[in-house]
C-alpha cells in the first residue's frame, strides 16, 4: 500500500528517526507482523495463525516466530519503535492483554514478553502497545478516511462493535488505552441486558451478531430471503442456504426483505444515536466505520445517515459526516505502526 | 473563598504571571464580576441583573458596567488575562454567544465586545471565552471535586443538564467550545423528543423540568405530598402548596412519596447511564455534579450510584466515582477565571 505523500505522523517521526518501526497486529484468528515505513509502505509481512487450544506460553510462541521472521529482513536494524496493536480490552498502563477471543490471554505482558522479543534479536525499540479500536483509530487518521480531521471517531462494527477517538489531532486511548469503546455505551437505557452486564449497549443492537439475531426473532429465516418479495411472488428462495448471519440478512435487505430491511434499520438507529453522542459530548465531526457489517455499504449507511438529525441536533454537532473506512486488510499493522508513532514522544529516547 | 495551597493552573500561570484574572460571569438573570486571584481568592466582586426587555447592546452595557466597577479597583493594572463564562450555546471559534436565556443575543460577539471594554479602561488582555458548562468543569478541576482528577466529567443537573470535560488533565472544550454537552446525548434511541429535535437526550428525562412533569404526568401533586404515606394516615398535606418543581418532587421523595421516589430513579438511571457512556467513550473516572436538583442530595445521587453497575460494567469504567459539586455561589467567576487560565498559553503574550 503505497500513500503518495507523507502525512502527519510520519512526517513529524520522520524528523526525529526516519526507520520503519515493527508492527504486531494479534487477533483472534491471526498474528500478523510487518516493517511499516514513514511513508505507510510495508516490508517483510509475516504471519501465523493464533494457536487453538495453546496455554499462553504457547500463543506467545507464535508471537515470538513472528519477530523472528521480522528480524531476518535486511532494515531490521533500522527499525525505530515497536507498535502491538491486540484484541481487547487491554491495559496499557501496565502493558497487558485479556482478548475475548485469546482464552488463553488473560492480563498476559504482552509488551513485556515482546520487548524481550526484540531485545533477543538485537533490537531495543520503545514500544507502544494499542487495542485494536485505537490501532484502527490511528490507521484511519495516519492513511485514511479520517486523514485530516483534528476531532474524530472511528468505529468497527463487526461480530463486535469497536472504536477510538482522534482529539485535538492526538489519538486518545485514555489512561489504560480503551477510550473509544463506543459498543458498550448505552444508547436504550431501558434496553435489553447486554452480555458485558450493561443495558442497551450499542453492540447489543447494531452489531453483526445482533443484526441477524433480531431479524431471525422477527421471523426472517435465511432460507426464504427475497423475502417478502419473493414469497409474495410465489417464487421461494433463490439458491437456499443464505447465511443466518448479518452478511445474509443485508443480501436479503438488498432484495427488500422487509424484516432485513428493518434490522438494517434498527442498528442503523443505533449506531447514528451513539455517533450523535460522541459529536455533543467531545465534538467529533467525522465518524468512520469499517468491519464487516460496514461493507454491507448503503445497506447500513443509509439508515444511519437518514437518522442522524433526530440525534445530533446542535449547531457543533448536527454536520457529522458519517464514512466507510478505507484500509482494509492491513488496517491492523498499518494501525500499530500509527498508533506507536502517535503515542511516542516525537524524539525517541532510544533507536 | 480561601483555599490553602495553590492547585495547579495556579501554579503554572503564577510561574508566567501572578496578578489576578479578569473574570466574568453572564447568565440569564445576572451579569456577575470579579478579580480571582492566583489562590482562588476574589476581591472587587460585583454583579448586575441581566436586562429584560432590552436589545443586545442593552444587555452589553450591562456587561460594561461591570467591567468598569472592576477597573475601580486599586488591582485593575496588575491584571493578567481576561475569563469569559457564558450561557450557551457558545461558539468560541469566533468568540459568540447565543445564550437561549438571553433572547437579545444572537451569535452576539461578546468576545471582541469585551476586549474592547477592557480597552476603554486602560487592560489589553488576552481573553478566552468558556461555555458555562466548561467553565464549572474549569472550577471543580481548580478547586473543587475534580481536583486531582485527569480525566472527569463535570456537569450540571438544573433547570437543563449541562457539562464538560477534563481529559489528560486538560480542559477539552472542543473547537467551538461546546463539548461535554451530556444533556443532549441520547440514552433511549426511542425516545420521546426533546426540546433539541432529538430523541431520549438526558435533559428531557433528567432535568428539574422533565423530573416535575414527569411526576405530575404519572399523577403526584404538589399538594397532597408527603404523598402516599400522608394520604393513607389521612393526614392530607402538610402546609399544602408544595412548589410543582423539582425541589417538591425532591421534598416529597424525602418523605417517601413513591411517584417522586420513581421520579427520582428514573433521572437517576439516565444519569448512571449518561455518566458511565462517558467513562466508556473517554475513560472518565469522576463524575461531580452540582446544579439545583443536585441540591437534592442522597435523593438524587442515591440512585444514580444504584444505577451505574447496570451501565458501567468495563473494567476500566465500572469503579467511576459519582460526587457533588463543591464550588457553588461563586462557581461561574472561579470557572471563569480557571478556563481561562487553563486554556490561554502558560506564558502570556501580553500583560
Amino acid at each position: 500500500m503505497t500513500i503518495p505523500s507523507a502525512p502527519f505522523p510520519a512526517t513529524r517521526a520522520a524528523a526525529a528517526a526516519s526507520g520503519p518501526t515493527v508492527a504486531i497486529d494479534i487477533g483472534g484468528t491471526k498474528i500478523a507482523g510487518a516493517l511499516v515505513h514513514p511513508d505507510g509502505t510495508m516490508s517483510a509481512t509475516t504471519r501465523r495463525p493464533t494457536p487453538r487450544g495453546a496455554d499462553a506460553d504457547g500463543v506467545m510462541a507464535a508471537v515470538a516466530e513472528v519477530v523472528a521472521d521480522l528480524s531476518e529482513s535486511p532494515l531490521w536494524a533500522s527499525a525505530v519503535r515497536c507498535g502491538i496493536g491486540s484484541a481487547g480490552p487491554v491495559d496499557t498502563s501496565r502493558g497487558t492483554v485479556s482478548p475475548v477471543n485469546i482464552g488463553a490471554w488473560r492480563e498476559f505482558p504482552v509488551q513485556e514478553r515482546v520487548v524481550a522479543e526484540l531485545a533477543a534479536h538485537g533490537a531495543d525499540l520503545p514500544t507502544v502497545l494499542a487495542g485494536d479500536g485505537v490501532a484502527m483509530t490511528a490507521a484511519e487518521h495516519w492513511l485514511g478516511a479520517a486523514r485530516g480531521h483534528a476531532n474524530a471517531l472511528c468505529m468497527v462494527v463487526s461480530t463486535g462493535v469497536g472504536g477510538g477517538l482522534i482529539l485535538n489531532s492526538r489519538l486518545h486511548p485514555g489512561p489504560t488505552g480503551n477510550a473509544g469503546h463506543i459498543g458498550h455505551m448505552s444508547v436504550a437505557f431501558d434496553g435489553e441486558p447486554c452480555a458485558c452486564g450493561g443495558h442497551g449497549c450499542v453492540e447489543s443492537i447494531a452489531s453483526g451478531t445482533a443484526i441477524a439475531r433480531w431479524a431471525l426473532d422477527q421471523g426472517w429465516t435465511p432460507s426464504d430471503t427475497a423475502g417478502g418479495a419473493a414469497g409474495v411472488n410465489g417464487a421461494g428462495g433463490a439458491g437456499g442456504g443464505r447465511d443466518a448471519t448479518a452478511a445474509g440478512v443485508a443480501a436479503a435487505a438488498a432484495e427488500g426483505d422487509p424484516i432485513a430491511l428493518a434490522a438494517f434499520d434498527r442498528a442503523g438507529r443505533a449506531l447514528a444515536a451513539a455517533i450523535a453522542a460522541t459529536a455533543t459530548l467531545v465534538e467529533t465531526d467525522i465518524a468512520v466505520i469499517g468491519g464487516g457489517v460496514a461493507a454491507a455499504g448503503d445497506t447500513l449507511f443509509g439508515p444511519i445517515r437518514s437518522h442522524l438529525a433526530a440525534y445530533a441536533t446542535l449547531s457543533f454537532a448536527k454536520d457529522i459526516q458519517v464514512v466507510p473506512a478505507m484500509l482494509g486488510t492491513h488496517a491492523g499493522l498499518i494501525g500499530a505502526a500509527a498508533a506507536a508513532t502517535m503515542l511516542l514522544p516525537s524524539a525517541p529516547s532510544s533507536s
